[in-house]
């Protein structure tokens, strides 16, 4: 089954938001057996919707479109699919009953402008949405499935959840294709240059399978892709790639699939009822925000400190003022007077502390931009590593949070 | 000038990363006045990268590709550049000295993989990566401008800001063509459908100009597009339109264009020597991040506390057990104290707490998941409120911290 993603709008199209939604889609639909063959980002502009539509409707069984679903003027999806199928509007009754509810749960009332989000092409199925006001709109004729979703992520993801995906993973097993499976091992602490190296050259063990090596700030993802006719010679083919790159580069392998090093690190811990905590002066709380984006992080993650100000990294946490004015606060000792005193203050298992240069200004020649100093405090010793990184503030954060998380993982694991 | 961008890999098609690169890219290059008029995402695939550029080159003055530049055996992009333009490679000498030099500098050696990085299709134009191995390659033959840049952020910005961009604006000021401006006014503490009720019909006031409504989680931002055959006509509109918008909902506008709530607050505080302290619970340093993320924080920001545990809200910010027992972690007098607690620690001259059930579990009948108490205290008063927000972990997060950034706003501005 080929499908379609196209965004609708101006503000995806200039680049005033990031269009997270294609990739929530296409995620969900590759892991259903659906192959997403092409993303399409156009304005709010009827022409060249219809024109994006006729076009790929020639190579999709499904086209999924976001946006342009609101109350405001700027909204075109609904009236240009009614144009597209020739329907005309009618009102659907239980939608507005639900906007009656809706708004009066919230104390307000159904204004004009709201009242428009019950109107519905007369060949369309309204699918409801679990959050908002705007409901999805489905097609399916002529050979095709259009399916119009709000651009609002939680709202389209609600309405794809309940109505899209059971009708598509329903349509995939009757047709029962070929499709490709992906399985992605995921790395800290090796470069995407010496893991390729390391796993040396993929044609010699791939057959029909494939590999990517994806690099972002926090390590390299490798992903397998393996084709088969049936779910069973997929995965066994997944599994047998897997073994094979186990073996060549294992050791850098934390998880797979979607999991994060956070939540591994955090498994390991509530396992075996030991207990972390963050002193982040750099990072500012990316690290702890990271640590507590995990459900359930509270059996494990006991607190953090962001010791932003040299007074606060010795009132709070015990680093000496001579050890700051002796070697700065960017140095091993300050990281590890830092790391060793969170765990003492907090009582918690593990410590890590991250002090450095975040950039773009405050560099010095024996610490330039990008210069960062982690430490990690456990119960039998403390390691501190200085990592130098580049100049943009924002990867710099990013880099050290993750460096830190594999530096714990690489202790504990 | 048309621009088109074509981002090129499986791992973006699929929904393994999120596809920031079109964002940024449409961005500079609207803010250029260049008119970006689709993105496109496209597998590793040869014969659909070759049908993309073939379609888009009919409406485009320039297509900016990225993606498959890399050294590992899934980039395709050269090549079938190469072959595209019927041409042959040849080695940049150059840049093959550059990657000595790259090595030599980081304690390593050119390997065959990297050599390849030094290939470049004889009709192209080389554009020197300021980060990575892999250079950029511009084509400016047949009618058409192509560009294709490596799928690393950083690295394609770089090349973009180095090169691509001065050429298009060269390009675009010779032409002088009629083109759209933008500006974005952002709002806080007022939901989408309130705001444009406040504005009333745009069509009354905006003539050539268009008005879009963008919702994110931490607040609504209106986007003015002027049109005009100037920059003078189209500074001269939007400024036109600025003030009408102002007159009418001027009170939740916070600033304009890409600065964040988290800079305008520093930019205060900064201006009147005043300091921000921050305690969080559910949050676990997201806001902390957010306010570090704006460089120079360190002269306004000092410092926060990612409380977790109970012990931890005891031990460093003063909260009473009695008050712990009595109303419970996630409840107002908590909320209170806890700024008021880390105010007084820190000597700052405001404090924010927030605390709150994130869910997706852990609601009780009077808390439900997404009850947050958000409390900023200031040298007069202290402010506390309740928010409702929904289900989800990560909205719920992100919304807090928006929500206290807001507070903060409302308290100082």
């Amino acid at each position: 089954m080929n499908v379609g993603l196209v965004m609708i709008g101006d503000e995806v199209l200039i680049g005033q938001i990031i269009n997270r939604n294609a990739a929530w889609i296409a995620d969900v639909v590759t892991a259903s057996g659906g192959r997403v063959i092409e993303h399409c980002t156009v304005a709010d502009d009827a022409q060249q919707l219809i024109a994006t539509i006729d076009r790929l409707r020639a190579e999709c069984d499904v086209l999924l479109l976001t946006g342009g679903l609101g109350p405001t003027h700027d909204d075109i999806t609904k009236p240009v699919l009614a144009d597209y199928f020739n329907d005309t509007m009618e009102v659907s009754h239980q939608w507005m009953e639900h906007l009656h509810d809706w708004m009066k749960q919230r104390g307000r009332t159904v204004t004009d402008r709201n009242a428009g989000q019950a109107l519905k092409p007369t060949t369309a199925r309204l699918l409801p949405n679990p959050i908002g006001t705007a409901p999805g709109l489905l097609f399916d004729r002529d050979g095709i499935v259009i399916v119009a979703m709000p651009g609002v992520p939680k709202e389209m993801q609600g309405i794809m959840s309940d109505h899209v995906m059971p009708l598509l993973r329903d349509r995939i097993q009757r047709e029962a294709i070929e499709t490709t499976e992906y399985l992605t091992l995921l790395t800290t602490g090796i470069a995407e240059s010496n893991l390729a190296d390391a796993i040396g050259d993929p044609t010699q063990f791939l057959g029909v399978s494939t590999l990517a090596f994806l690099p972002n700030y926090h390590g390299v993802r490798m992903r397998i892709g393996a084709r088969g006719a049936s779910a069973e010679q997929r995965r066994e083919e997944l599994f047998r790639v897997r073994d094979i790159l186990m073996g060549k580069a294992g050791k850098y392998v934390f998880g797979e699939g979607d999991t994060t090093l956070a939540s591994v690190i955090g498994s390991i811990l509530k396992e075996r009822g030991q207990t972390l905590a963050t002193a982040e002066s750099c990072t500012g709380g990316l690290l702890g925000s990271m640590l507590t984006d995990v459900y359930g992080s509270s059996s494990w993650f006991v607190g953090g400190y962001v010791p932003y100000a040299n007074e606060a990294k010795v009132r709070d946490l015990g680093v000496l003022e001579h050890t700051l004015e002796m070697y700065g606060a960017v140095s091993e000792q300050t990281a590890k007077e830092l790391s060793e005193g969170t765990k003492h203050r907090t009582g918690a298992t593990y410590a890590i502390s991250i002090t450095g240069v975040a950039g773009p200004g405050g560099g010095m020649p024996e610490k330039p931009v990008g210069t960062v100093w982690i430490s990690v405090a456990g119960p039998l010793r403390t390691v501190t590593l200085k990592y130098q990184f580049g100049s943009d503030r924002r990867i710099n954060r990013e880099r050290s949070a993750g460096a830190a998380l594999g530096m714990l993982w690489r202790m504990i694991r």
